[in-house]
């Protein structure tokens, strides 16, 4: 249910609300100490994501550090890899690893029970939205097809996923299931992130930016608008918010492709294109997450910039892509102040 | 001087040519049986860029073998750092490691002696276009200040440049002085190729993708802009092309802003983003170079795709980026096979 009160879900209504509701991705995260205390707990990433008390813990860390207008779901978005037995393993130091499929494997893959398999992840939404202030939008959030995609060809990141992009051509049929069915994972998970008690999901195509043209369309247009689809008329008044990274021009067309609610946008976009492509609805984004290692005038001046040529349209403040470990907290906080005093 | 015959000299004075001339981004490298064994015989690569012997060997061979439109000069962005005493040294299976700069090392950089460091590069070029056949067009390049910047300051590559994108955030001053004496290095390098013989140049600017909005007009459009200008102003006679990877929608501005006769297109780039970008004036790309793998009708496809939408204006023909040692050499002979049937 929509509630006048969540700043975020007016946004994604199509309001400006003015100043924007301001939260950042990866906001549970290394950069704070009570993280990394919380961290050193599990026994390992998965550990983390699939232990409620946990999860809830790491979520509302930095809202009650810092008062983000939203909580987003501490997990991953390769528990949808996981729960099609992938192996999925996070190692210290070197990045997610799973089991690498081929031709083979995909024509064998099949839906697992996605609600049993994911349940400690969605009794983590319902206790955050028990535990949530009333105000505070409670985000959900899978990754797209392609992303997921990526990582399960190649069983690792790679600098351009280039496994993911030659195996797209070599075997386009066998590509295409698995982008269905990983849709399909998908719109199951979202859909009981919705029902656990998340208001809105965000859809992370991290690796967006590294196709060409027409896969773009096929791979990174197509599948979202797929699970977009299938979840608005599941759940009509979720929200969605889809993100795809380094997307460039392609975000042009990205929003009525995928017929989400706000796209978001990476620090690399111009804001005069972003304001261009605010006129036909919400976006999220875009401060370089490298500002919040910096700080000081720097970070001051790419707020403004920011608030300037979009905080007087439908807004929600972040960056660019998930905060980093190097970052300092104390930036965090400048940026909340700085984002909450904008007057329009 | 400007020579009719070569046809990538008309399509950069703004004709259209048909069918497109047609080169490839790192046409001298791995995939090529003969250049391993050119490559066995150097000490390191630094070895094999500054001997002209095997420089002028290696450049040669692709056009030998494929006829291609353009020979590039055989060598790396890095021999400006190395110029500047940065110790540069390619580590095999480890791409390449030089010195970081700091502030104060900035502080301290002087311009080196360009002519006297890059001798045995400007022979090569004087070697190749005394051996080219007259119609191959005789390309040099450097890299752009920003991506040089960004390995000077990491020293060596990094997935998102963040070492060098926060030094700027925090020392501006000394970061615009880094830019700017490359910048002055380039400038002297290229004239100097141009003067040994090189047609055109082309200027890599392969982490423009990665800057914000603001950032890409200071660090990626002005530096790039002034050695335009003044290798422009002592040279008329030369063209030259600029190559921002990943520039996505900042593409829009690029081309006024640097005023380089013709814009390279990774292979994000969409066609029609691409079409809208020819009308201003000449662009290079932008087959994804992982076709060079998959071969077939996928590269058909790609090949087809490109000459439909961008073959009856100025074009030259080339991958979005430079082609990787798992390329087919048979699917080099298809691609120009296939280019020049074109009859638009």
């Amino acid at each position: 249910m929509d509630s006048p009160e969540r700043k975020i879900m007016s946004v994604l209504n199509g309001k400006t609300v003015t100043p924007p509701p301001v939260w950042l991705m990866r906001q549970a995260g290394r950069y704070l100490p009570e993280y990394r205390q919380t961290r050193a707990t599990a026994k390992g990433f998965l550990d983390l994501c699939y232990t409620p008390d946990k999860a809830v813990e790491v979520t509302m860390q930095p809202i009650r550090r810092f008062g983000f207008d939203a909580a987003i779901l501490f997990s991953d978005i390769l528990v949808i890899p996981d729960a099609f037995d992938r192996n999925v393993k996070f190692v210290e130091g070197e990045g997610p690893q799973l089991d690498p499929i081929d031709e083979d494997g995909i024509d064998k893959l099949i839906m697992p029970d996605i609600i049993q398999h994911l349940k400690p992840v969605l009794e983590t939404v319902t206790r955050l939205r028990a535990g949530l202030p009333a105000e505070t939008t409670l985000l959900g959030f899978c990754g797209a097809p392609w992303t997921i995609a990526t990582y399960m060809i190649a069983g690792h990141g790679t600098p351009d996923q280039a496994p993911a992009r030659l195996f797209a051509y070599q075997h386009p049929k066998a590509f295409e299931k698995l982008l269905s069915i990983i849709a399909d994972a998908s719109i199951e998970y979202l859909v009981a992130q919705i029902d656990a008690g998340a208001d809105a999901v965000q859809i992370f195509d991290s690796w967006a930016g590294i196709l060409g043209d027409h896969e773009f369309d096929a791979f990174a247009v197509k599948p979202v608008r797929r699970i977009v689809d299938a979840v608005r008329t599941a759940r009509p008044s979720a929200r969605i918010i889809a993100f795809a990274k380094g997307a460039g021009y392609n975000l042009k067309s990205y929003r009525q492709g995928t017929s989400a609610d706000a796209i978001g946008l990476d620090w690399s976009v111009p804001l005069g294109f972003a304001a261009e492509l605010q006129k036909d609805g919400p976006v999220q984004g875009n401060l370089d997450p490298l500002l919040m290692v910096a700080g000081g005038k720097a970070l001051d001046d790419g707020i403004d910039r920011i608030l300037t040529r979009l905080g007087n349209g439908p807004l929600i403040f972040n960056l660019g892509h998930g905060i980093t470990p190097q970052a300092d907290p104390d930036n965090v906080t400048r940026l909340i102040e700085r984002v909450r005093s904008f007057r329009g």
